[in-house]
């Protein structure tokens, strides 16, 4: 066991004597009788910006999906593995959530990655470079924009992304049909890890707004 | 805004008053320095098992990809979209993670649902019946032995499926070489929502071990 | 008499000098009016798992019988010798216990004699592979499970053996009748030799769930 | 788990709480290196007269068969099972104990049942009836004795059958051999309930002589 990360054992004896002592009847609730959690939130795989702590939630709220720049892929029932669409499906179809949170962050790896002419796979797999296809065309029309500063582009890139990702979530026809029915909300929403500023999406304009702190 | 879900924002306005009072000036550093995570969790989407949560971890600290089953496929190098091979990626050869953590849990849903010889397509898409396609051989040992019960079989596959995905994970030729190179380490966790425990993967006999709590 | 172990010479006066003189009047009054205990333990011969210790029992309280494994026949009204099924016979009928506690332990060696495929006869008669007979057809199935360790293949065996064994008590007509009439009741229970867990069956799931230490 | 029987409960908490914690390293160690007890006593299953208690033996020391009466019945290679026969054999063969303790007691129920010539079987399968019979020809020599006491002749009885049992116990042939090359002893003992005596038999004249307390 000595060579299981120390921080990691280290917080989860702070886990235990701190948190969990609060929530122990919680967990043990939650394990008898299921989960229900209220929202299924996509979001980055990156270490600054976990749900659970920008939306401080306990166990049982949140269905969390990560991975790279949180994105979505269009519907494809295809024989191919879709973890991302797998999870969709099991938080719509069986967890029956009322709300679904595309969840984006400034200063993202993978948005970096697709805007930057000179990347380079970083393996021969290329698995970066074939995931951030997702939003390929979209990344060309924002790359090719000379007058947005780098950090201007980063940014309006980060949202196009979850715009995409929305769009991309009502090719399932499940996600479609509920929303129309009024029984599932899609929403969109950006983290500023440099100032902590959650940025929501409005419905109708499309455009991210700032929550008041 | 308002139809923003309501338990997020009043989770949003707590950690604005109060965590991150405290963690301002990392947010700040991690947003310009960017994040050096030391740790990359493969973990499940179930809202019981969040990481941040259970290593009371704070921001940077782990890079972390959340789909259903906490499952890594094997090292595909087609042209498809692999949301998780892809995290592992960057987590690898851009982050240069030092420890790689594929943590389960118990009352694993997707687990569940393989184990179930009546489980039928959640969708027409079936995208989780695909997805658990990647443990389905060892699924179908542990259904067909009828002298454990429910409960038994359930814990005995949600190991055997983490050992399968750390398989997986060394099937990746740049893991497998940092690994052989005692620059990367990989590890096995199963966390127990039902009490809190965490049960870590022994290196030599493949078994899970309780942490002291 | 020198002859006779020493460290049982030597216990034998450390029980004089102090518990027996501490029990002296409970021994004697156990002897004038005999014994009645309220439960018959069926425990393994293992040196490290005997229910006066871990049970902290005094004299007339458990009723023990010790076999290799901690097993129960099925019920045979042949002519032959039935150790077992004559202390059952005389703890039901004649003591009229109140509970009869199946109780298995980790590391047995009768379980690890019947899960190994190379297992020889320990002498000509072999005894202990025609005793372990009694679980061989779930030993069978629990062996040919290759994904599961073999310590996790050891733990899923100890336990199916000792509901096996809680099924053969009920093959007994006075057991079942008295269990039936709410007069008797069964149980099974489980030692971890290593740390001193003990874990119990629940009723409805046949599940072993550990007790709170 | 309320069910489960409150002194014994109450017990292992006692257990866990005192003794435990002083041994726990042991505990430890044992399950880690395997059981190597020097000595096998075969006991009564009898509340009144567990080996542990008597000898203060520590986990680890004593492998333990208990059985009605503390009978060891003769060699029988047959297909039968034999649950005294085969942990004798795996005392001997594997574990290699030193010493084999065969252990009566006074006031034993199985030795007043043969003794009783008004004895009725306690259930249509007549189990303690079929096992007494080990000692049964010995028994109605005993009875036919009208000039000693009831007391007398149960007392007489139980020393004659733990003689009986050692003379069984010298029909295994590993066990003959093991004792003639002096890598075995076999020894026998009769403790008084009323009293806390314990008798040992001298290997020369065969009589039970009372140790000095």
């Amino acid at each position: 066991m000595q060579r299981f990360p120390q921080p990691l054992l280290t917080g989860y004896r702070n886990f235990m004597t701190g948190r969990y002592t609060v929530e122990r009847d919680r967990y043990r609730q939650l394990a008898d009788a299921g989960q229900t959690p209220h929202t299924l939130i996509i979001a980055c795989c990156d270490s600054r910006a976990a749900p659970e702590t920008i939306f401080d939630a306990g166990p049982g709220e949140l269905f969390v999906v990560r991975n790279v720049a949180n994105m979505v892929p269009p519907y494809e029932p295809d024989g191919q593995y879709h973890s991302t669409s797998a999870a969709l499906e099991f938080a719509v179809q069986s967890l029956k959530v009322k709300d679904i949170i595309v969840m984006g962050h400034g200063r993202c790896g993978g948005i970096k990655a697709v805007l930057d002419p000179n990347a380079a796979p970083l393996s021969p797999g290329d698995f970066i470079g074939k995931w951030m296809n997702l939003v390929k065309p979209a990344a060309e029309q924002i790359q090719s924009n000379s007058i947005m500063t780098t950090a201007e582009r980063q940014t309006a890139m980060e949202r196009v992304s979850i715009r995409n990702s929305i769009t991309n979530l009502r090719t399932f026809p499940e996600v479609k049909a509920l929303e129309d029915g009024g029984k599932l909300q899609v929403h969109g929403a950006w983290f500023d890890i440099s100032n902590g500023e959650l940025w929501v999406m409005d419905k109708e304009s499309q455009d991210f707004v700032r929550l008041d702190g």
